[in-house]
């Protein structure tokens, strides 16, 4: 399985409603990392989703459980730390494929803001995303993040 | 009176047509702001508006002759500088009240760009800002800013 | 010709599907050039198009021969780098012309991240189009860079 293949032609853009429901719906999951909310962000995943990190993790994180896991560790370690984070979503196209799924590729920016200190961009990552619809709302089934400048492609 | 209360649940999304809405109203607030307009920036507020920056303002300034004053102040203070400022809005989420008014949350960076200087990205906020509609268009009644790092919750 | 005398006035938005088209248009064309597809990137240009960058340039890049024979220099020029571009497009403002065009204005910002290093987000520019129908999509027919600190107006 590969998030790289579109199944719409380049010249094919989705409708205004479904880009900007994409749009809310990672707004509000960034939102819910940067809040230090691991129990909602990990119901953002579908409970057999495989979180891909390649520069970062050994294993993918394969399951919801997993990820709220692997979420609630990360926010044990950085509660001590007085820190700010921030992360922003843009630049998102959106490939809807046959079975109703989408595909959506991104650019993130990951950044920092130590309690009294400077705001400290640190990462760029493209993101590859496959979403599924359940419940009226979409969930991430797969999560690919390319960190730039780690040499993989 | 709380910015942070959504009247809509977390897994609704606005239509498109107003989150469409939302994103150019911010897109030409922010270049009003930075293309050094105080008057125009000024118009973009209710009357009655308040404008709260616990971490950098003593008491919020309240009233649009207030926010005119204290921008054209602003402007003044920087046309000296030779100094192009920048002011990104992204990852906005939108929640409309009962009352037609919107309740929307927002990421914004800062960046300052001396002339032959480099790109400075100094500061990292969150908006909340509550938005009435007048005369076709959309109005800031209260704008609350949280600067990362600042330690303010 | 200016690209900055709008035609809609400013309290008039464009519709969602306009918007989200040109939102999409430039998600890919920005792909097109941080993924190093220069003729790709090349086609998103009218043929007759001109390509300014008065801080950069000495003279305007005139026809799409001449974007593509840059794009594809600047690929040789770069692959040897080992670095990662990232091209971001935000704060968008659509204004529809009377022939049916689109003047648009809108904030970049540029990034490069090397093999094993630190993100650099090296520029802020503000960038004007003038975009036009070809064949269902949208083409760049002028467009013109300024970057921020450059000391032009």
């Amino acid at each position: 399985m590969t998030d790289t293949t579109p199944s719409t032609p380049a010249g094919t853009f989705v409708s205004a409603e479904l880009y900007a429901q994409v749009q809310q719906f990672y707004a509000r999951q960034m939102g819910l990392l940067d809040d230090g909310r691991p129990d909602e962000w990990a119901g953002t995943f579908t409970e057999d989703a495989v979180f891909q990190e390649a520069s970062r993790l050994d294993e993918p994180l394969r399951g919801r459980d997993a990820i709220r896991a692997s979420s609630r560790a990360r926010k044990e370690r950085l509660d001590g730390d007085k820190l700010d984070f921030r992360h922003w979503l843009g630049m998102l196209d959106v490939r809807p494929q046959d079975d109703g799924s989408l595909r959506t590729r991104s650019y993130a920016l990951a950044m920092r803001i130590p309690r009294g200190g400077a705001l400290d961009i640190f990462a760029s990552v493209v993101c590859h995303d496959h979403l599924v619809q359940v419940d009226g709302t979409w969930q991430v089934r797969h999560r690919d993040l390319h960190h730039d400048g780690s040499g993989r492609d």
